[in-house]
Order: structure tokens, then C-alpha cells, then sequence
């Protein structure tokens, strides 16, 4: 079992492309530089944001290369494993391990509807698969299937299922969890969360996109819920929401890589068929960027 | 225009009826004046633990009377307005208030889907029928609608809506009201939520079926928060949330009304065809009062 | 139990309001009188063309007695019973036969979950109630439940439940009805659904708003299949289509009274808070009324 | 442009596996073989039935080779395109054209949210890339989004875009479809509809998982459609809808996979965490098989 333990702040990378969709190196490679200077605690590449789900294995191994290289150490970079078979996630995360990632989250996109016993079975088989610290990861507005209290119960009994980050945004959810597995399974706070209120039912981070435009922000967010000035760490996310409003209205992985463009990493766009933003959801972004300071 | 403002713990009133479904008066005037005396701020009658959908106008008024008599001025009573028509809530809510109420909560049930523009249009015809102020009801669980932003920013327009209740359990959602719009109308949390995050957001209080079940720990709660102690209350939260994971579980009227009945308040089962309980549900509903310290 | 047996065309009649949403007699006594002499074999006021679930028992009071009244025994009457609760639904079915009518469609909309032991339970109840034929009705888009197979099953159990109409549009779902009930219960066409189809399954008729706007094409379809003409059938199905396009765009009960309205009968509006047509979507009924000539 | 045209019984086929989710060639092999020696007019690989979008382009390439291995030019073949982004899309049906198929199908598998513009961009962009027909293909039951008439219209444009299979089950729609573009897209029947009723719309043939199971009952049907039998093919219909019953209760592949283990084609189980059958489920199957005379 591993030693490692994460916490802190955790930008959902993009994974940048040109326009004819082609994988681009340097501005991932960049943007990790960055944000570790910015003091983020960690990186995840290959989530929700980072269209982990439209990947190849090629594309996957030389993104999660890359943050590597740019972290260098300095930071645990958590890769996301995209698969929907059990098999083909198995292999997916042996092979991430092997590339040397210090932790895991799986994601299972599905087409045919799954029941519980075999969301169990993937993510016990996966996480079994591999020696890192796991982290489960559900979306039920993308997927037909959830976690239920039940399976997590069942999904603790696996020694490296260490963490969960549920996209839901229902914080009643959070509230089941801590209630029923304790810190048993640690919580990171997701997009669509308000992350102070996930930090005080005892969440150990943030694993967001909108952590890529405002890192510092981000960082001062989990300092001041560190030091349990619950008050003034509010204040802070309210002046950071209009943010999220734009997210939610526009697509996630979009908006990410549009502001980012706007800040002048050239991530370019998301991968199609996924909604493209027009100029004016551009300019709403903008906007926003500028009124919270991320311009 | 109204004077009145509202805060603190409003239990959602069950609305007792025998196996045959008659009305019954006596355990709802009994079951009023015991929460009046154990401390709550104000009773809200027919919201939908109170079945209110289900009724009709005869039953609606001898509701309110009864819970109006019971309060003999002690706490404001706020009723709940149901009808699937604008032109029907707007005669309720008149002949609702011309009965003594200090507010309503408009509940908007649903067959045919309604548009936005239907939306702003019920709701701000109906706050016009009345002088006292106004709580806006959604429960998107429930109904093909709910409110956007910019409902609400159109809704603020009317002096006399002041107030929200939100049962989506979505806290982000409950941020983006802040957001847009400040404190002009004011937010009470529901039964999904989880309210001392609703108490940090500003929420003035809190409107929900489970306080009649634990109306004193309900105002340590409210106290707490109104005395900034949020972690005390986080703390009271938790030792609580078994009762919502049970009301998430099996349906809310009747969680309620089975509660109550172990209780030894005689307010019989909700009226068919709303889902019954059956033995394991209510000895899961017992064992967790108990639990919790309501027995 | 009942000897009338029930078949052919009957238009799901709207129920006409002015602008302030007062019942209007005399549109609905003409509209009747005037689909009797176009030939329709029988007429169904309150169904969710009708608007039903919106309605007090006034006004179902007053729609059933002006539509039996033009009728004069000319043809049979089958009135929908709207009530969200079993013991509502079976006061107003025993209401509705002591009106003379010939039988009833029973509507159960709802608001808080229903499962299946109750939808049972509501079915059985209300036709228990009375003595004529009952047509059980289902409209998964516009509520929680639906019956499955068992759920017919056991309703078929209750002799005089005779007719389903299962608005859903899914022919398949009917096809496994007919497996697994064979004739025991028998079938009307709805407005989602292809009638010709219907009939060839062995569909006793069609219950369906757009009648209204078509009655003599309606019938000359009914005649077809009864000839068992099925391509000549399908040939008049198809040239009528566009109105059904037309009416999955845009809402029903709206569609059928802006239609009306054009030829000349003053149904008026829907009942707020209902999606209202605006003059694109009017003026789109228009020219489709033209093209199937029925203007 | 090709001047191929399609028609008749396409069995969806399944991709064997062994326990492990090894690709199995040989039950492929032959199973291709015996279905064309009953007679099925062509063959339909990575199909959802043939779980295309769980699998990598190794295995659909195998599975396409060996299908045209079995067929050796006595049948067209048409083999699935799933890509979840539009660029891998276009590349995976140039490869597989470039194998040597008769056409293609297009299933959009999908994670994030898409638009109307960027499905029709997909469809038409994966079109363009190939010179053989295209199948376009929808099941609004495992995606997000849909075929609005509008999209199709759109689609038309596209020369080798020429039929459509639309797995919604709503024969109202393929009336719509045929109501606005006449026969500029053909359709053919999928698992979920009653292909007798879409013959009778002018449906060019069936294209579906359970044909693999009775390919020679398949057949007839097509031919009595062919025929005009409106009447005989409908009673042959009625004669195996259970097996229909069976698959939508439990999961199409699964219970195409299971039927063929029964009739002795080692096609093994689903790739996990597709839904696996019980011994309760694998019994009614082979019930209903032997009931249908499949046995």
C-alpha cells in the first residue's frame, strides 16, 4: 500500500489541441509550469476537463508524459483512467501506474445502461489493479449510473480507494458520505461544488478545471479554509461564483480552454462533436475573467 | 405593503387525515401547539409535506384555521398556495389571506409543461392577489420546471416576493441567487438541503417537514448559526443527517407522518396513491429517532 | 356490468374558456352537436385535451351535462376522471356515472412519487367505484409512472376495466399489451400515436384531440381499417401527418384550440400557467389546417 | 458514388469474447456463415448489439475481417463506425472502407453534451470520408441527443448519406421522417420497433440483434412484407414479440449473446460493466426461444 497522501489544490488540466484536433505539447507542458508556481498542490490530467473520455492510449500516454515532465517532482500529478470496459480500464491504469503517477482517477463513461454490482466490480477491479491511491470519480449529469452509499461502503473495503470526487454539486450527498464511511474515503470538491462548505465536512481539496484560471485564488480559498476562517473563505468563493455561473450555463472543458486562451496559453479548442462556445459565450468569459481578477 | 419578515425554524406541517382519508383537526391543532411551545419561529401548513397538492379548498381552509387557531397569534403561519392553474392560486391566495395568514408559499404542481415566461407570470399574478409577503416554491424533483436566474430577477420586480424556498438540494444553485441577487429576496433551506451552508449563505432560516419530528434541535441550529458557531452546527448537522438519508430513502410526507405517529401524534398516513410505508420503513424511521434523540 | 361496447372516432373534446378563464357552455354544445353530424361515434370531454387535471368539479360538472345535452343520446359519452388522489378519483367517478355519462377514462396525475402497488391500487379503486366501462389511460411524458405488463394484469382482473389508452406514442409497448392480454383489454389509438397501426393491432378506435379539427377524415380512416384497406388507410395517415408534427411542436390541448378557433368555433385560450401559442405557431397551424383541408 | 443499394435482414451481430474478454474469431466466423446460409440479405458488425463502442480499433478490425471472410462477397457488409469524437471517427471509417465493406453505420457514443450543429457536422464530416453508403443511426435511449427532422433535412445534403436506423422505438417519428423527406433517406426497422409497420411505411429492411437469432422467421417476415401481407406478416410479428419482451427487459447484447450460447455459438458473455445476465434471465431466454420455435 502507498504511503501518499493528497490534499490541497488540484487543476483538472486541458489537454490542448490545435484546430485539425491534433495533440499539442508545449502549452500543456507550459500551463503545468505554471500552476506549480503558482503553488497549486497537485495536477490532474485526463478528467472531465481534459476530454479524457475522447482519447486514445497515444494521446493519453504523452499527456500524462508531459505533466510529468513539467512537474518533475514538484507536485503529485493524479492521471484520470477513461475506459468503458473494465478490461480495457484495467490495462489503462497498469499502464498509467507504470509511466509513474503518483495516484489515479478512474472515470467510467458508459453507453449500455451498468448496475450497481458491476460499477462495484470496475472500480474494485481497477483500483486492484494498480498500488497508487485511488480516486473515485462520478458525474451522474454525464452517466446512467451513480454511486450509491452501498457500493462506496462496498468500494472501502479496497485498501487504495482512498478518495472520491462526485460531480454531482448535491452537497446532501457529501453529507451521506461522511455520515456512512467517517474519513474512511477522503472528499475532493468538484466543479460544480461550493469547495468551502465540501472543506468544512472535513474535504481534503479541490479538484476542479476552473482551478487553471485562478490558481492563487483557488490556493488562498483552501489557505483560508485551512485556518478554519470559514467566513472570509466564503466571501472569497462568492467573488469567485460568477465564474461558475458561466460554467455551468456554457460546457466545462470549453470554458477552460477558452479562458485559458484568453489568459494566452494557446490550449485551442475542445475535441468535436462537443458544443464549440461562440463569441459571444467568449466574450461572456472575458467578462468574467476580468471581474475576478483572472485578466 | 407588509411589515412582517420571517426567520428562523417554520416546521412543514403534515396534514393529518384517519385510513379513510377524512381530515382530522385534533393532532394538527395539538401537534401546532406543541412546536409553538417547544420554541419554533412559525408553522407552515400545506407546503408539500402538507400534501397540499392533494387538497381540496374545504379541506385547505379547515387546515389553516385549525393551525391558525392552534398558533392564536403566538408564531406568523404561512400557508401554501397549490393549484395547477394561475387563474385558480390566484383566487386561493385571496381567499388564503382573507383567513388571517402572515404569508404564503406558492407551490406550482404540474401536467402540462409551462415555459418560462407562464412561470414569471403565475407566480408574480399571484403575489399581486395578496398585501402579505410572498415565499417562490420550486421543487424540480417534482415538476417539469424551475426557476432560471433570470425568473428570479424578474420575479424581484414584485415588492412583496421576499422569500425562496429551493428543494433541489443544489447549494451552487442557492449561491448563484446570492450572486445575482443579493439579499432582495431571501432564502430558506428545504428538507434536501443541508441548512447550516444555507445559514452561511445568509438563508434566514429554515422551512422543512423533518423539524416536526426534532423541533428543538432544529432552533440549536438556527441558534448556533445565528451565533456564527458553524462548526458547533456542522456538528449538530451531522449527529441529525439520518433522518434525511431515511427521508431521501422512503418518501417525505409520510417519513414525517410515520415519525410523528411514533411520536404519539395521531396523524395518520398520507393520502393514496402517495407511496405507503411498509413495517421495514417505519422500524428504520423508529430506530433512527431514536438514534437522534427523538423519541 | 355494463353491455355497451365502445369503438370508432371519439375526439378528445377541449373545454372552452374565455380569456379570464371562465367556462364557456355554448362553444362546447355547438362543437359537440357539430362532430355528432360529421358522424363520430362518441365523444370524451375532460381527458387531458379537455384540460382536466386543471379543472374543478364545477366546471367537470358543468362541461359533462353540456356535452351529454348536445349529444341527446346520439352517441355515447366516456368522461375523464382527474384526480391526484384515489379517494378524490373515486368520489368523482361516482359523481360523473350519477351524470349518465356511458364511461370513463381515468387520468392520474401526480406530484410525489407513485409505485406500482398504488397506481394498482388508484385503477382498481375508481372502477370499483362505478359500473360502466372503464378506459384506463397513461401518459408517461406528462407523469412519474407508467403500468407495466403486471400492472395490466392485475387490472384486468376488475371486469369493467375494458379500454386502455396509452398515450406514449410507443407502439411496441402496445404490441406487448396485446401479447400479453390478447383481447381482454382493449385498445384506443391516442394522438402520438400512428392510428392505422393501432387498428392493425387490433385498436377498437381512436380517442384523440386532433379528431376534432378532422372528423370526417378521421372517420374515413376508422372505415379503411375496418376494410381492412391498411395501405389506402396508411395513403389518408400519411397526408394527415403534418398536423401531428405540427402538434408534437407545439402543446396539445393549445394546438387543438387554435385550430378550432380558425374554423370558426370560440374555444378561446388555454388555461394559464399552460404553454400559450404565439401568432408564428398559429399562424403554422393555419397553413397545416389548409394543406390537409380542413379549413 | 456507390451504386450499391441495400435492403432485407441485416443481423446486428455480436463481437464474441471469452471469459477474459479475449476477442473470439471463430463463433464470429461461423455464426456469419450460417446466418447467410439461412438466407439474411447482409451483415451488420459493431452494431450496438455488437458493442462498437466498447471496443478498440485491433478488435473492430479483426471483427470486420473476419465477418468478409465469412461472407466472401455472397453478402453485403455494413459495419458500425463508433467514435466518441469526430476526428477518430472520420479516420475509423476510412480504415474501414479501406477493408473493403459495403457501407457504413454511424454511432455516436457521447460524454459531454452536443448540439444540433455539431451532430449534423459529425454525421456529415464521417460521410464525406468514405465513397460507400451510409447508415445513420440513433438511440436516444443511451445519448444525449437525438435526429430532429431539421437535422436530417440537413443531412440529406450529404449524396452517400442514404438510410437511417433510428433504435428509439417511436414510429411516429419514422412517420415524420417519411412525411418530410419522402424517400430521400431509407429506413430500416431497428430491435425496438415492429418491422411490419415500418415495411408498411415503406421501410427498406430490418437491421437488428435478435435476427441473429431467427434469421429464417426474419426472413419470412421481410417477404411477406415484400409481398403486401400486411396481415400474415403482422400475425408471424405477434408470434415472436416475446422475445422482444425479453430483450427490453433485460439488455439487448446480453440476451443476443446468451440466445446464441443457447443455440451453441460460443459467443461468450458482454464485456464488463455491461449488465450480466442471471441464471433467472438466461432461463426465460431459453423459454422464449423454444416457444418461438428458435430452438
Amino acid at each position: 500500500m502507498d504511503k501518499k497522501t493528497f490534499s490541497g489544490i488540484y487543476p483538472y488540466l486541458p489537454t490542448p489541441f490545435d484546430e485539425a484536433g491534433n495533440f499539442k505539447e508545449k502549452p500543456l507542458y507550459e500551463l503545468s509550469d505554471h500552476l506549480i508556481k503558482k503553488g497549486v498542490h497537485g495536477l490532474t490530467p485526463l478528467g472531465s476537463t481534459g476530454e479524457g473520455p475522447y482519447l486514445d492510449w497515444e494521446t493519453k500516454k504523452r499527456t500524462i508524459e508531459v505533466v510529468m515532465e513539467a512537474s518533475a517532482g514538484r507536485v503529485p500529478v493524479i492521471a484520470g483512467i477513461n475506459n468503458m470496459t473494465t478490461r480495457g480500464a484495467v490495462d489503462e491504469a497498469a499502464r498509467t501506474e507504470a509511466l509513474g503517477v503518483d495516484g489515479i482517477l478512474i472515470v467510467l463513461p458508459d453507453y449500455f445502461p451498468v448496475d450497481e454490482s458491476e460499477v462495484i466490480n470496475h472500480f474494485k477491479s481497477v483500483a486492484e489493479a494498480v498500488s497508487c491511491p485511488v480516486t473515485l470519480y462520478t458525474n451522474p449529469k454525464f452517466t446512467s449510473w451513480d454511486f450509491s452509499i452501498n457500493a462506496l461502503t462496498k468500494l472501502a473495503e479496497v485498501p487504495n480507494i482512498q478518495y472520491i470526487k462526485d460531480a454531482s454539486g448535491n452537497i446532501g450527498k457529501l453529507m451521506s458520505v461522511v455520515s456512512s464511511l467517517g474519513d474512511r474515503i477522503k472528499i475532493f470538491s468538484a466543479s460544480a461544488h461550493v469547495p468551502v462548505f465540501v472543506f468544512m465536512l472535513g474535504g481534503v481539496g479541490w479538484m476542479a478545471g476552473p482551478a487553471c484560471l485562478i490558481p492563487e485564488k483557488s490556493i488562498e480559498l483552501y489557505e483560508l479554509a485551512q485556518e478554519k476562517k470559514w467566513e472570509e473563505a466564503l466571501e472569497l468563493q462568492k467573488s469567485l461564483w460568477p465564474l461558475n455561473m458561466a460554467f455551468q450555463k456554457y460546457s466545462l472543458a470549453a470554458c477552460v480552454k477558452a479562458g485559458l486562451e484568453i489568459q494566452g496559453f494557446n490550449v485551442g479548442p475542445t475535441l468535436r462533436p462537443q458544443k464549440q462556445l461562440d463569441e459571444t459565450a467568449k466574450k461572456a468569459i472575458r467578462d468574467i475573467l476580468e471581474k475576478v481578477g483572472a485578466l
